[in-house]
Protein backbone atom coordinates (compact mmCIF):
# COMPACT_ATOMS: atom_id res chain seq x y z
CA UNK A 1 0.00 0.00 0.00
CA UNK A 2 1.36 3.58 -0.71
CA UNK A 3 1.96 5.60 2.17
CA UNK A 4 -1.59 7.53 3.72
CA UNK A 5 -2.29 10.84 2.42
CA UNK A 6 -1.83 13.42 5.34
CA UNK A 7 -4.56 15.55 5.78
CA UNK A 8 -5.83 18.75 7.99
CA UNK A 9 -9.50 20.08 7.78
CA UNK A 10 -9.94 23.69 8.54
CA UNK A 11 -13.76 24.28 9.00
CA UNK A 12 -16.77 22.92 10.36
CA UNK A 13 -19.30 24.01 8.24
CA UNK A 14 -21.80 21.04 5.41
CA UNK A 15 -18.87 20.24 3.41
CA UNK A 16 -15.99 19.65 5.84
CA UNK A 17 -18.50 17.88 8.03
CA UNK A 18 -19.23 15.45 5.15
CA UNK A 19 -15.59 15.61 4.37
CA UNK A 20 -14.02 14.48 7.51
CA UNK A 21 -16.86 11.69 7.86
CA UNK A 22 -15.97 10.50 4.57
CA UNK A 23 -12.19 10.33 5.41
CA UNK A 24 -12.80 8.35 8.50
CA UNK A 25 -14.15 5.85 6.28
CA UNK A 26 -10.84 5.41 4.40
CA UNK A 27 -7.64 3.75 5.83
CA UNK A 28 -5.59 5.17 3.36
CA UNK A 29 -6.41 8.60 4.87
CA UNK A 30 -4.96 10.52 7.89
CA UNK A 31 -6.49 13.13 9.48
CA UNK A 32 -3.97 14.81 11.33
CA UNK A 33 -5.72 18.17 12.98
CA UNK A 34 -9.21 19.70 13.23
CA UNK A 35 -8.92 23.40 12.78
CA UNK A 36 -12.73 25.42 13.57
CA UNK A 37 -13.52 28.69 14.85
CA UNK A 38 -16.02 27.45 16.86
CA UNK A 39 -15.07 23.94 18.63
CA UNK A 40 -18.38 23.04 19.08
CA UNK A 41 -19.58 22.55 15.36
CA UNK A 42 -17.08 19.29 14.80
CA UNK A 43 -17.59 18.01 18.68
CA UNK A 44 -18.82 14.93 17.04
CA UNK A 45 -14.89 14.07 15.98
CA UNK A 46 -13.64 14.96 19.01
CA UNK A 47 -10.85 12.10 20.42
CA UNK A 48 -10.23 11.32 16.89
CA UNK A 49 -7.32 13.88 15.59
CA UNK A 50 -6.26 17.17 17.96
CA UNK A 51 -8.29 20.23 17.30
CA UNK A 52 -6.92 24.00 17.28
CA UNK A 53 -8.65 27.19 17.11
CA UNK A 54 -5.59 29.13 16.71
CA UNK A 55 -4.41 28.57 13.15
CA UNK A 56 -0.63 29.46 13.82
CA UNK A 57 -0.85 25.83 15.49
CA UNK A 58 -1.15 24.06 12.32
CA UNK A 59 1.15 21.32 11.69
CA UNK A 60 2.50 19.95 8.64
CA UNK A 61 0.58 17.53 6.59
CA UNK A 62 0.71 16.82 3.05
CA UNK A 63 -2.82 18.47 2.66
CA UNK A 64 -4.94 21.05 4.40
CA UNK A 65 -8.08 22.09 2.95
CA UNK A 66 -9.93 25.25 4.17
CA UNK A 67 -13.87 24.33 4.32
CA UNK A 68 -15.24 27.35 5.11
CA UNK A 69 -17.88 30.43 3.87
CA UNK A 70 -16.52 31.45 0.03
CA UNK A 71 -16.12 35.29 0.52
CA UNK A 72 -13.93 34.04 3.75
CA UNK A 73 -11.70 32.21 2.30
CA UNK A 74 -8.99 34.48 1.12
CA UNK A 75 -8.36 36.24 3.80
CA UNK A 76 -8.21 33.50 6.21
CA UNK A 77 -5.42 32.09 3.81
CA UNK A 78 -3.31 35.36 4.55
CA UNK A 79 -2.71 33.76 7.84
CA UNK A 80 -0.99 30.43 6.26
CA UNK A 81 1.18 32.59 3.88
CA UNK A 82 4.49 31.20 5.40
CA UNK A 83 3.07 27.56 5.47
CA UNK A 84 5.48 25.39 3.86
CA UNK A 85 2.71 22.55 2.53
CA UNK A 86 -0.35 22.51 -0.20
CA UNK A 87 -3.52 24.04 1.21
CA UNK A 88 -6.60 23.54 -0.91
CA UNK A 89 -10.02 25.26 -0.90
CA UNK A 90 -13.05 23.52 -1.50
CA UNK A 91 -15.47 26.18 -3.02
CA UNK A 92 -17.16 26.56 -7.04
CA UNK A 93 -16.58 30.57 -7.20
CA UNK A 94 -13.56 31.46 -5.49
CA UNK A 95 -10.35 31.19 -7.78
CA UNK A 96 -6.92 29.00 -7.53
CA UNK A 97 -5.14 32.53 -6.63
CA UNK A 98 -7.38 33.82 -4.09
CA UNK A 99 -5.77 32.21 -2.19
CA UNK A 100 -2.76 33.25 -0.22
CA UNK A 101 -0.78 30.71 0.18
CA UNK A 102 2.57 29.29 -0.63
CA UNK A 103 1.33 25.99 -2.60
CA UNK A 104 -2.43 26.40 -3.96
CA UNK A 105 -4.85 24.32 -5.26
CA UNK A 106 -8.70 23.30 -5.08
CA UNK A 107 -10.53 20.56 -4.21
CA UNK A 108 -14.41 20.97 -5.13
CA UNK A 109 -16.76 18.09 -4.23
CA UNK A 110 -19.56 18.70 -6.40
CA UNK A 111 -23.05 18.00 -4.45
CA UNK A 112 -25.38 19.58 -2.09
CA UNK A 113 -24.71 19.44 1.39
CA UNK A 114 -26.57 19.50 4.46
CA UNK A 115 -25.60 18.58 7.74
CA UNK A 116 -28.96 16.60 8.57
CA UNK A 117 -28.21 14.27 5.57
CA UNK A 118 -26.03 11.47 7.30
CA UNK A 119 -25.56 9.61 4.43
CA UNK A 120 -24.41 10.66 1.29
CA UNK A 121 -22.13 8.41 -1.45
CA UNK A 122 -19.22 9.69 -2.77
CA UNK A 123 -18.65 7.10 -4.76
CA UNK A 124 -20.76 9.23 -7.44
CA UNK A 125 -19.93 12.41 -6.59
CA UNK A 126 -17.68 14.09 -8.91
CA UNK A 127 -14.35 15.84 -7.29
CA UNK A 128 -13.24 18.94 -9.34
CA UNK A 129 -9.34 19.50 -9.04
CA UNK A 130 -6.82 22.05 -9.62
CA UNK A 131 -3.50 22.95 -8.43
CA UNK A 132 -0.28 25.21 -9.94
CA UNK A 133 1.89 21.83 -10.92
CA UNK A 134 2.02 18.07 -11.14
CA UNK A 135 3.09 17.00 -8.34
CA UNK A 136 0.43 19.20 -6.82
CA UNK A 137 -2.24 17.83 -8.79
CA UNK A 138 -1.04 14.06 -7.94
CA UNK A 139 -1.66 14.76 -4.39
CA UNK A 140 -5.39 15.99 -4.74
CA UNK A 141 -5.62 13.10 -7.80
CA UNK A 142 -4.58 10.46 -4.92
CA UNK A 143 -6.56 11.80 -2.48
CA UNK A 144 -10.00 12.39 -4.92
CA UNK A 145 -10.05 8.63 -6.67
CA UNK A 146 -10.11 7.05 -2.85
CA UNK A 147 -13.57 8.72 -2.36
CA UNK A 148 -14.67 9.25 -5.58
CA UNK A 149 -15.13 7.72 -8.78
CA UNK A 150 -15.35 10.97 -11.08
CA UNK A 151 -12.24 13.50 -10.45
CA UNK A 152 -11.68 15.72 -13.24
CA UNK A 153 -8.90 18.52 -13.57
CA UNK A 154 -10.44 21.64 -14.27
CA UNK A 155 -9.21 25.46 -14.07
CA UNK A 156 -11.14 27.96 -11.92
CA UNK A 157 -13.25 29.38 -15.05
CA UNK A 158 -14.61 26.39 -15.77
CA UNK A 159 -15.40 25.73 -12.15
CA UNK A 160 -17.23 29.11 -12.07
CA UNK A 161 -19.40 28.15 -14.50
CA UNK A 162 -20.17 24.48 -12.53
CA UNK A 163 -21.09 26.06 -9.87
CA UNK A 164 -23.78 28.43 -11.89
CA UNK A 165 -25.04 25.01 -13.56
CA UNK A 166 -24.83 23.74 -9.75
CA UNK A 167 -27.10 26.79 -8.57
CA UNK A 168 -29.59 25.97 -11.48
CA UNK A 169 -30.54 22.66 -11.30
CA UNK A 170 -30.45 22.40 -7.46
CA UNK A 171 -31.47 25.64 -5.76
CA UNK A 172 -33.18 27.47 -8.41
CA UNK A 173 -34.91 23.91 -9.32
CA UNK A 174 -35.58 23.61 -5.42
CA UNK A 175 -37.22 26.92 -5.80
CA UNK A 176 -39.39 25.74 -8.23
CA UNK A 177 -40.41 22.77 -5.96
CA UNK A 178 -41.55 25.74 -3.62
CA UNK A 179 -43.21 27.96 -5.31
CA UNK A 180 -45.11 24.97 -6.91
CA UNK A 181 -45.91 23.35 -3.55
CA UNK A 182 -47.33 27.24 -1.86
CA UNK A 183 -49.47 27.02 -5.50
CA UNK A 184 -50.89 23.37 -4.54
CA UNK A 185 -51.24 24.54 -0.80
CA UNK A 186 -53.09 27.72 -1.54
CA UNK A 187 -55.69 25.62 -3.72
CA UNK A 188 -55.71 22.52 -0.99
CA UNK A 189 -53.80 20.17 -2.83
CA UNK A 190 -50.67 18.07 -1.61
CA UNK A 191 -47.36 18.55 -3.14
CA UNK A 192 -47.39 14.47 -2.76
CA UNK A 193 -49.04 14.88 -6.16
CA UNK A 194 -46.04 16.42 -7.84
CA UNK A 195 -43.82 13.66 -6.70
CA UNK A 196 -44.30 11.48 -9.39
CA UNK A 197 -43.49 14.07 -12.28
CA UNK A 198 -40.92 16.07 -10.49
CA UNK A 199 -38.74 12.20 -10.78
CA UNK A 200 -39.95 11.91 -13.98
CA UNK A 201 -38.67 15.04 -15.36
CA UNK A 202 -35.05 14.10 -13.47
CA UNK A 203 -34.51 10.40 -14.59
CA UNK A 204 -35.66 11.69 -18.17
CA UNK A 205 -32.45 13.88 -18.64
CA UNK A 206 -30.38 10.72 -17.62
CA UNK A 207 -30.97 9.73 -21.56
CA UNK A 208 -32.46 12.30 -23.68
CA UNK A 209 -30.48 16.07 -23.75
CA UNK A 210 -32.89 18.69 -21.89
CA UNK A 211 -33.54 20.22 -25.49
CA UNK A 212 -35.09 17.08 -26.44
CA UNK A 213 -37.06 16.78 -23.79
CA UNK A 214 -38.65 19.85 -23.47
CA UNK A 215 -42.50 20.01 -23.24
CA UNK A 216 -45.54 22.29 -21.84
CA UNK A 217 -47.35 25.38 -23.39
CA UNK A 218 -44.13 27.77 -24.00
CA UNK A 219 -42.45 25.30 -26.47
CA UNK A 220 -45.37 24.31 -28.00
CA UNK A 221 -46.49 28.44 -27.89
CA UNK A 222 -49.60 27.83 -26.64
CA UNK A 223 -50.86 31.44 -25.71
CA UNK A 224 -54.56 30.70 -24.54
CA UNK A 225 -52.94 28.42 -21.74
CA UNK A 226 -49.91 30.89 -21.18
CA UNK A 227 -52.49 33.41 -20.49
CA UNK A 228 -54.54 31.72 -18.41
CA UNK A 229 -51.67 30.50 -16.36
CA UNK A 230 -50.75 34.08 -15.69
CA UNK A 231 -54.06 35.55 -14.87
CA UNK A 232 -54.31 32.71 -12.42
CA UNK A 233 -50.94 33.39 -10.70
CA UNK A 234 -51.33 36.08 -7.74
CA UNK A 235 -48.06 36.15 -6.57
CA UNK A 236 -45.93 39.20 -7.92
CA UNK A 237 -42.34 37.13 -8.19
CA UNK A 238 -43.66 33.52 -9.48
CA UNK A 239 -46.23 35.58 -12.27
CA UNK A 240 -42.60 36.88 -13.02
CA UNK A 241 -40.81 33.95 -12.95
CA UNK A 242 -43.80 31.98 -15.34
CA UNK A 243 -43.27 34.98 -17.80
CA UNK A 244 -39.20 35.38 -18.07
CA UNK A 245 -39.10 30.98 -18.20
CA UNK A 246 -41.69 31.14 -20.73
CA UNK A 247 -39.97 33.80 -22.91
CA UNK A 248 -36.91 32.07 -22.06
CA UNK A 249 -37.94 28.93 -23.55
CA UNK A 250 -39.42 30.30 -26.73
CA UNK A 251 -36.57 31.82 -27.51
CA UNK A 252 -34.14 28.98 -26.96
CA UNK A 253 -36.21 26.97 -29.41
CA UNK B 1 -66.21 -9.27 -12.55
CA UNK B 2 -68.55 -5.87 -13.02
CA UNK B 3 -70.11 -4.95 -16.42
CA UNK B 4 -66.86 -3.79 -19.13
CA UNK B 5 -66.11 0.13 -18.76
CA UNK B 6 -66.37 1.16 -23.14
CA UNK B 7 -64.54 3.87 -24.28
CA UNK B 8 -64.02 6.00 -27.51
CA UNK B 9 -60.99 7.80 -27.80
CA UNK B 10 -60.98 10.89 -29.61
CA UNK B 11 -57.73 11.86 -30.40
CA UNK B 12 -54.14 11.06 -31.49
CA UNK B 13 -51.82 12.92 -29.54
CA UNK B 14 -49.08 12.13 -26.70
CA UNK B 15 -51.83 11.48 -23.97
CA UNK B 16 -54.24 9.50 -26.15
CA UNK B 17 -51.93 7.08 -27.39
CA UNK B 18 -50.65 6.65 -23.97
CA UNK B 19 -54.18 6.10 -22.57
CA UNK B 20 -55.02 3.79 -25.48
CA UNK B 21 -52.06 2.22 -24.69
CA UNK B 22 -52.73 1.70 -20.90
CA UNK B 23 -56.59 0.61 -21.67
CA UNK B 24 -55.45 -2.35 -23.90
CA UNK B 25 -53.56 -4.08 -21.32
CA UNK B 26 -56.48 -3.99 -19.20
CA UNK B 27 -59.43 -6.53 -19.93
CA UNK B 28 -61.93 -4.30 -18.14
CA UNK B 29 -61.98 -1.79 -20.57
CA UNK B 30 -62.98 -2.11 -23.76
CA UNK B 31 -62.24 0.57 -26.67
CA UNK B 32 -65.38 0.96 -28.88
CA UNK B 33 -64.16 3.24 -31.29
CA UNK B 34 -60.63 5.75 -32.53
CA UNK B 35 -61.34 9.00 -33.33
CA UNK B 36 -58.83 11.05 -35.13
CA UNK B 37 -58.58 13.76 -37.52
CA UNK B 38 -55.86 12.44 -39.24
CA UNK B 39 -55.90 8.62 -38.98
CA UNK B 40 -52.31 7.68 -39.57
CA UNK B 41 -51.72 9.22 -35.89
CA UNK B 42 -53.32 6.18 -34.17
CA UNK B 43 -52.03 3.41 -37.23
CA UNK B 44 -50.49 1.00 -34.65
CA UNK B 45 -54.29 0.44 -33.25
CA UNK B 46 -55.75 -0.33 -36.53
CA UNK B 47 -57.59 -3.48 -36.13
CA UNK B 48 -58.14 -3.07 -32.46
CA UNK B 49 -61.46 -1.54 -33.23
CA UNK B 50 -63.39 0.96 -35.85
CA UNK B 51 -61.24 4.08 -36.51
CA UNK B 52 -63.37 7.44 -37.63
CA UNK B 53 -62.73 10.61 -38.76
CA UNK B 54 -66.15 11.79 -38.91
CA UNK B 55 -67.30 12.58 -35.60
CA UNK B 56 -71.21 12.35 -36.33
CA UNK B 57 -70.21 8.44 -36.88
CA UNK B 58 -69.49 8.14 -32.90
CA UNK B 59 -71.48 5.76 -31.20
CA UNK B 60 -72.49 5.43 -27.52
CA UNK B 61 -70.23 4.41 -24.83
CA UNK B 62 -70.10 4.86 -21.38
CA UNK B 63 -67.12 7.21 -21.92
CA UNK B 64 -65.95 9.18 -24.58
CA UNK B 65 -62.15 10.79 -24.00
CA UNK B 66 -61.13 13.95 -26.13
CA UNK B 67 -57.77 14.32 -25.85
CA UNK B 68 -56.36 16.72 -28.06
CA UNK B 69 -54.98 20.47 -27.74
CA UNK B 70 -56.43 22.53 -25.17
CA UNK B 71 -57.48 25.51 -26.81
CA UNK B 72 -59.18 22.81 -29.00
CA UNK B 73 -61.21 21.07 -26.99
CA UNK B 74 -64.33 23.49 -26.36
CA UNK B 75 -64.67 23.84 -30.22
CA UNK B 76 -64.55 20.78 -30.66
CA UNK B 77 -67.31 19.29 -28.42
CA UNK B 78 -69.77 21.68 -29.84
CA UNK B 79 -70.23 18.70 -32.28
CA UNK B 80 -71.19 16.90 -29.57
CA UNK B 81 -73.89 18.53 -28.16
CA UNK B 82 -77.12 16.17 -28.86
CA UNK B 83 -74.41 13.27 -27.99
CA UNK B 84 -76.23 11.67 -25.19
CA UNK B 85 -73.48 9.94 -23.09
CA UNK B 86 -70.73 10.65 -20.95
CA UNK B 87 -68.08 13.04 -22.48
CA UNK B 88 -64.55 14.27 -21.28
CA UNK B 89 -61.45 15.86 -21.79
CA UNK B 90 -57.96 15.34 -20.17
CA UNK B 91 -56.45 19.01 -19.90
CA UNK B 92 -55.19 20.36 -16.89
CA UNK B 93 -56.20 23.93 -17.87
CA UNK B 94 -59.76 23.83 -19.06
CA UNK B 95 -62.77 24.02 -17.56
CA UNK B 96 -65.47 21.23 -17.27
CA UNK B 97 -67.67 24.09 -18.25
CA UNK B 98 -65.89 24.36 -22.10
CA UNK B 99 -67.57 21.31 -22.33
CA UNK B 100 -70.62 21.96 -24.84
CA UNK B 101 -72.00 18.36 -24.23
CA UNK B 102 -74.95 17.12 -22.32
CA UNK B 103 -72.88 15.00 -19.81
CA UNK B 104 -69.62 16.46 -19.27
CA UNK B 105 -66.18 15.63 -17.20
CA UNK B 106 -62.66 15.27 -16.56
CA UNK B 107 -60.29 12.49 -17.11
CA UNK B 108 -56.73 14.35 -16.34
CA UNK B 109 -54.14 11.81 -16.03
CA UNK B 110 -51.22 14.11 -14.28
CA UNK B 111 -47.52 13.29 -16.19
CA UNK B 112 -45.34 14.38 -18.89
CA UNK B 113 -45.96 12.46 -21.63
CA UNK B 114 -43.72 12.12 -24.74
CA UNK B 115 -44.73 9.59 -26.99
CA UNK B 116 -41.17 7.89 -27.60
CA UNK B 117 -41.34 7.20 -24.03
CA UNK B 118 -43.05 3.50 -24.92
CA UNK B 119 -43.23 2.55 -21.27
CA UNK B 120 -45.26 4.43 -18.35
CA UNK B 121 -46.22 2.91 -15.48
CA UNK B 122 -49.75 4.51 -14.94
CA UNK B 123 -49.89 2.80 -11.56
CA UNK B 124 -47.97 5.51 -9.82
CA UNK B 125 -49.88 8.48 -12.08
CA UNK B 126 -52.18 10.60 -10.28
CA UNK B 127 -55.74 10.45 -12.10
CA UNK B 128 -57.71 13.91 -11.39
CA UNK B 129 -61.45 13.69 -12.33
CA UNK B 130 -64.48 16.10 -11.99
CA UNK B 131 -68.06 15.41 -12.98
CA UNK B 132 -71.08 17.10 -12.87
CA UNK B 133 -73.74 14.12 -10.73
CA UNK B 134 -72.10 10.95 -8.76
CA UNK B 135 -73.58 9.00 -11.26
CA UNK B 136 -70.92 10.19 -13.83
CA UNK B 137 -68.24 10.99 -11.01
CA UNK B 138 -68.67 7.13 -10.09
CA UNK B 139 -67.98 5.89 -13.58
CA UNK B 140 -64.79 7.87 -14.29
CA UNK B 141 -63.42 6.74 -10.88
CA UNK B 142 -63.85 2.65 -12.26
CA UNK B 143 -61.92 3.92 -15.03
CA UNK B 144 -59.08 5.54 -13.20
CA UNK B 145 -59.02 3.20 -10.69
CA UNK B 146 -58.44 0.33 -13.34
CA UNK B 147 -54.83 1.80 -14.48
CA UNK B 148 -54.43 4.27 -11.32
CA UNK B 149 -53.57 3.62 -7.36
CA UNK B 150 -54.21 7.58 -7.24
CA UNK B 151 -57.73 8.89 -8.46
CA UNK B 152 -58.85 11.73 -6.53
CA UNK B 153 -61.53 14.34 -7.42
CA UNK B 154 -60.65 17.88 -7.53
CA UNK B 155 -62.15 20.90 -9.45
CA UNK B 156 -61.62 23.19 -12.12
CA UNK B 157 -59.59 25.77 -10.17
CA UNK B 158 -57.72 23.15 -8.69
CA UNK B 159 -56.79 21.69 -11.95
CA UNK B 160 -55.78 24.74 -12.99
CA UNK B 161 -53.21 25.50 -10.03
CA UNK B 162 -52.30 21.79 -10.62
CA UNK B 163 -51.58 21.98 -14.37
CA UNK B 164 -49.35 25.54 -13.42
CA UNK B 165 -47.43 23.84 -10.49
CA UNK B 166 -46.93 20.73 -13.55
CA UNK B 167 -45.22 23.26 -15.63
CA UNK B 168 -43.52 24.48 -12.91
CA UNK B 169 -41.64 21.57 -11.96
CA UNK B 170 -41.45 19.65 -15.53
CA UNK B 171 -41.20 21.96 -17.70
CA UNK B 172 -39.63 25.39 -16.03
CA UNK B 173 -37.24 22.37 -14.21
CA UNK B 174 -36.28 20.98 -17.39
CA UNK B 175 -35.63 24.61 -19.11
CA UNK B 176 -33.06 25.42 -16.22
CA UNK B 177 -31.09 21.94 -16.92
CA UNK B 178 -31.02 23.19 -20.76
CA UNK B 179 -29.80 26.43 -20.02
CA UNK B 180 -27.05 24.82 -17.50
CA UNK B 181 -26.27 22.34 -20.54
CA UNK B 182 -25.69 25.32 -22.47
CA UNK B 183 -23.37 26.71 -19.94
CA UNK B 184 -21.69 24.02 -19.09
CA UNK B 185 -21.49 23.49 -23.22
CA UNK B 186 -19.66 26.63 -23.88
CA UNK B 187 -16.90 25.82 -21.05
CA UNK B 188 -15.91 22.69 -22.58
CA UNK B 189 -17.78 20.91 -19.80
CA UNK B 190 -19.93 18.15 -19.73
CA UNK B 191 -23.61 17.88 -18.64
CA UNK B 192 -22.72 14.49 -17.29
CA UNK B 193 -21.26 16.57 -14.01
CA UNK B 194 -24.85 17.90 -13.47
CA UNK B 195 -26.76 14.18 -12.98
CA UNK B 196 -26.14 12.89 -9.60
CA UNK B 197 -26.89 16.65 -8.09
CA UNK B 198 -30.02 16.52 -10.30
CA UNK B 199 -31.08 13.28 -9.05
CA UNK B 200 -30.44 13.95 -5.43
CA UNK B 201 -32.37 17.49 -5.97
CA UNK B 202 -35.18 15.62 -6.89
CA UNK B 203 -35.18 12.50 -4.51
CA UNK B 204 -34.43 14.71 -1.51
CA UNK B 205 -37.91 16.00 -1.80
CA UNK B 206 -39.41 13.16 -1.28
CA UNK B 207 -38.39 13.44 2.51
CA UNK B 208 -37.66 17.23 3.02
CA UNK B 209 -39.86 20.08 2.00
CA UNK B 210 -38.94 22.15 -0.68
CA UNK B 211 -38.74 25.56 1.92
CA UNK B 212 -36.37 23.30 4.41
CA UNK B 213 -34.31 21.69 1.46
CA UNK B 214 -33.06 25.54 -0.14
CA UNK B 215 -29.83 25.98 -0.05
CA UNK B 216 -27.43 28.10 -2.21
CA UNK B 217 -26.15 31.38 -2.66
CA UNK B 218 -29.33 33.28 -2.68
CA UNK B 219 -30.87 31.85 0.46
CA UNK B 220 -27.40 32.85 2.40
CA UNK B 221 -27.90 35.88 1.17
CA UNK B 222 -24.13 35.72 -0.14
CA UNK B 223 -23.83 39.02 -2.44
CA UNK B 224 -20.19 38.19 -3.68
CA UNK B 225 -21.27 34.87 -5.21
CA UNK B 226 -23.98 36.17 -6.60
CA UNK B 227 -22.15 39.03 -7.94
CA UNK B 228 -19.56 37.02 -9.17
CA UNK B 229 -22.08 34.73 -11.16
CA UNK B 230 -24.03 37.45 -12.90
CA UNK B 231 -20.97 38.76 -13.97
CA UNK B 232 -20.17 35.86 -15.36
CA UNK B 233 -23.49 35.34 -17.16
CA UNK B 234 -23.42 36.52 -21.39
CA UNK B 235 -26.87 35.05 -21.30
CA UNK B 236 -29.11 38.05 -20.73
CA UNK B 237 -32.47 35.52 -20.27
CA UNK B 238 -30.14 33.07 -18.16
CA UNK B 239 -28.70 36.40 -16.38
CA UNK B 240 -32.40 37.50 -15.45
CA UNK B 241 -33.58 34.23 -14.63
CA UNK B 242 -30.65 34.34 -12.13
CA UNK B 243 -31.42 38.08 -10.55
CA UNK B 244 -35.27 37.33 -10.24
CA UNK B 245 -35.13 33.66 -9.35
CA UNK B 246 -32.15 34.96 -6.65
CA UNK B 247 -34.60 37.70 -5.68
CA UNK B 248 -37.77 35.28 -5.49
CA UNK B 249 -35.56 33.20 -2.99
CA UNK B 250 -34.79 35.94 -0.75
CA UNK B 251 -38.37 37.48 -0.64
CA UNK B 252 -40.00 33.78 0.32
CA UNK B 253 -37.59 33.14 3.18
Amino acid sequence: MARKITVNIIGGGNVATHLIREFLRNPEIEINQFYSRNLDQIKEFEGIAPMINDISLLKPADISIISISDDAVSEFSNQLKHYANLVVHTSGSVSIDDLKTKRKGVFYPFQTFSKAKKEINFKEIPILIEAQNDEDLDLLERLGNIISNDVQVINSKQRMALHIAGVLVANFVNHLYYQADKLLNNNELSFDLLKPLILETAHKILTISPKNAQTGPAIRNDKMIIDKHLKFIDDKNLNDIYRLLSKSIQENK
